[in-house]
């Protein structure tokens, strides 16, 4: 019934002249965004996305990689704006034929959408690796971005809260980001290693581009997989972060929210803060220009550019910004 | 995601004093129609169903059951009548995303189908029997009749072709019942037992009816099971065949092609024969009344009557006369 597909090439190719390498460490949608742009520049395969993995779930027996599929299926065209997830006019008709059946629903899962853990688990459970898998999801779906899992394990973030240790999908889909968050495990990452292709787009790139995404749950697994980090700090490229605190809010998700439960500055500079010895550059939304020297004795040099990202052009003028910086 | 579901009775309960205990052996869309009559007359849980599961396919890491599906969809009236199997309005969004990354698609699995699908390997995977999976989506679905698999392994039906050895499935749905047959392999039946319930019900019938289903691929992995058969003839039950074959044709599947091909008389006396030691009576259809000296020199009843159930009343009027062969 399913054949082992093409062999798939993992990774950038280098060795070609045309242009910066850039690797983009990225979350979930605001990540997408800042990936989309780059791609309207056409950066293609000189940009490596390495993606956060600590997000992934496992329901039904299939392994579900929300940050990997938004960014994929942004790249792809076909990602739900209205959602902030899953596929564009995604239908749920076997999940509510699951919940018929006496299944919990409460993560969403869209009837295209759902092809994908199936293909996906499919893959992997004859033996494929998740670098391998996501190459050949983008492949078919005519993506010439490398996306790349940060790790290739499965490594679920969890959440803990006042009402427990959560799965990091329980605290943001079926809790609502309702119970007050009291720090994190990023479960089994100390086993992991770098997925294929990671390292090497990490010691190739002349960019790093942090993304604006959350820096708890987003970036702060992928930093956290051993090695990446030295990777990134010892990376000869330069190495920029975009804020994902916009005016003291996140513009998605929980992030102002985990910032102030977790006793951080909710800001900029307490982003800033976090990241602290690993950039050299910080992009600021034009109206947190006031957070610039704070964020400066930090020891990074501080770039204001208008960082939301509602249009196409926002999203190429802040990934051009991005490339001008060297 | 997906803790444990209630637990579910499996098997009928024997003590019930209202009516005659009914067992029929079941293959796909033909004893579904008579399975049907049968739950029209009332026979709820006095009726079990014991059905074939050499047709199952394991594709995208998932157990398929289609007979055992085609007789639970056809109890809860979700059957598509127009297709024969699946799910009536069902659409195929997954099937077609799946397409879409490579995947091979030959064997149709619609949204809400695949639900049933997910579910069971779901529960399979916790570590549940497939009679206690089939038990609880029943419950779910309000069947009352009670479905049982015949056994509980993976054991898929070969079919020995001229175009070489094929899963059931793909010779049915994948090569349309093309290549010619030479023959069957039952793998893995062996090392199976019937499963859970299976052998209480035989023992505890008053009527044992093989349903107008394939006697190669649909009963006779049944009858393969070791134990079933020596179960059904030891019982004291009375045991009935209903013709598949009707006017020298299958109403639907390769019944017909497939005795001529292993060189059987492509008749109701063909199928007869296959049955002969194991029946007290054969039910003919009206059209093949000139059949039934020839079958009744095989040293079995013969009963005539309109076998083609096109209507609920033809269900229910041949479900009739099946009890009241008592």
């Amino acid at each position: 019934m399913a054949p082992a597909p093409p062999r798939v090439e993992i990774g950038n190719e280098f060795s070609r002249p045309d242009g910066v390498p850039v690797v983009a460490l990225a979350g979930g949608v605001g990540a997408a965004k800042l990936v989309r742009g780059f791609a309207l520049e056409g950066l293609g395969r000189r940009l490596s996305v390495v993606v956060n993995t600590g997000d992934d779930l496992e329901a039904f027996g299939l392994r579900i990689c929300p940050d990997l599929d938004t960014i994929t299926y942004t790249l792809a065209g076909l990602s739900n704006r209205t959602w902030g997830w899953g596929i564009e006019g995604d239908s749920f008709r076997c999940l509510n034929a699951l919940g018929r059946l006496g299944a919990d629903t409460w993560f969403g899962l869209g009837d295209q959408d759902l092809a994908t853990h199936l293909w996906r688990t499919s893959l992997l459970n004859q033996g494929w690796g998740l670098a391998a898998v996501t190459a050949q999801i983008c492949e078919a779906l005519g993506v010439e971005v490398s996306v790349l899992p940060m790790a290739e394990g499965y490594t679920p973030t969890l959440v803990e809260t006042d009402a427990g240790r959560l799965h990091l999908q329980e605290y943001l889909v079926r809790e609502k980001c309702g119970p007050r968050v009291r720090g994190f495990e990023y479960t089994g990452l100390d086993s992991q290693r770098p997925a294929p292709g990671v390292e090497k787009a990490i010691r190739n790139a002349r960019i790093i581009v942090i993304c604006p995404s959350n820096p708890f749950i987003s970036v702060g697994p992928i930093l956290a997989v051993p090695g990446i980090r030295q990777a990134v700090a010892s990376s000869p490229a330069l190495v920029a972060a975009v804020s994902p605190i916009v005016g003291g809010r996140a513009l998605k998700g929980p992030a102002a929210k985990m910032l102030e439960e977790l006793g951080h500055p909710v800001s900029a500079e307490g982003v800033a803060r976090i990241y602290r010895g690993l950039l050299d550059v910080f992009v600021l939304d034009e109206r947190d220009a006031g957070s610039a020297p704070a964020i400066e004795r930090l020891g990074m040099r501080v770039v204001v550019r208008n960082t939301v990202m509602d249009t196409p052009s926002a999203k190429r003028a802040l990934a051009r910004a991005l490339l001008r910086l060297l």
